[in-house]
């Protein structure tokens, strides 16, 4: 006899599956949801098959999206000439929220990574350039990752993009504000040297 | 602008609910959620679904169940003449998981608190009572929290049951196995002295 119904059993197998949640925090929800009124169970099954039906992703920059367009691409008033490429649509979010950047973004859905057979076409790559191409784009702010694959994609976009004229940036590395010199790798401790800058 | 479409803002709102999930990893599970295919987010909400239809509390010992009784109290090769109380179901399965206990259960469902107007009646200490009256119980095993709200609750049961030839008894306090004794706090330490046992 297995104290595990089937309902709870399938609901605890599809929690455990979800990033951070271990087979024990899968239980504790999964309990904890058992104490709610079913009408609250429902709404939150709900808010999942709602958001299932209605995100889809932006035509344009492939964020998500209720529409065609995503907000972000339809705002005018943003500066044109400029896009930052981003691996996922949570790194747009997080460059959105520090306020300092008010141009385009482009969303490639992972990266360039031979051992997982994620080549260009795997990604938004040839949108990307097809993007670029067609519009008149004068930088292009590359926010991956700084890992092995991260780097191997900014190349590939890079010479990809050998002859036009556009400005090709990446964001700094170096210590974290707040951060402590001790914790700092050598290789990070090594860039924030030669990137040093005037105070 | 707000980068969070309605039914993202929805979704997160109620995945930062859960016991043990901050904003932070409630974004992290919706994002991932976004790389699924939407089958299997259907899926996953489904499971949801199905577990608020098909989740029934045992009409004997409120346990969890598919049906009118549960398993357990369906189990006819179980001890009838011992019951181990317990607060919540998730202590429930905990004990019958040690595989030491083969008698039936009964959850209250929480414990007596003046403080949030919780008394016997909004527990299942009622039916409780009655259970072991119309049932030739010899002991009642009370597997509640070492707190003041869980003695309090053992001290109202054995109370109500004075008087009725029945064995209380309540779980060990004591070093836990393959602790440090420098960790234990000083009641637990003298609880462990003053029911120490001969080797």
């Amino acid at each position: 006899m297995s104290l595990y119904i089937k309902s709870l059993e399938n609901i605890i197998n599809h929690f455990r599956r979800l990033p951070g949640i271990g087979p024990k925090s899968a239980k504790r929800i999964v309990f904890y949801l058992l104490k709610l009124p079913k009408k609250e169970i429902r709404r939150f099954a709900e808010s999942i098959l709602d958001f299932q039906e209605k995100v889809k992703f932006c035509e344009i920059c492939f964020n998500i999206t209720e529409n065609k367009i995503c907000d972000i691409c339809l705002d005018e008033k943003r500066d044109k000439s400029k896009i930052c490429i981003v691996e996922e649509i949570s790194d747009l979010f997080i460059i959105e929220n520090t306020g300092e950047f008010r141009g385009y973004y482009h969303v490639l859905g992972g990266l360039l990574s031979p051992i997982d057979n994620i080549g260009p076409d795997e990604l938004k790559i040839p949108k990307l350039l097809k993007r670029i191409s067609e519009n008149d784009i004068k930088e292009i702010i590359i926010a991956l990752d700084p890992t092995v694959e991260g780097e191997s994609t900014a190349t590939y976009i890079k010479k990809s993009l050998k002859g036009a004229d556009i400005k090709i940036t990446t964001l700094a590395s170096g210590i974290p504000v707040g951060g402590d010199l001790e914790y700092a790798d050598e290789i990070t401790l090594s860039r924030a040297l030669s990137d040093r800058r005037e105070i």
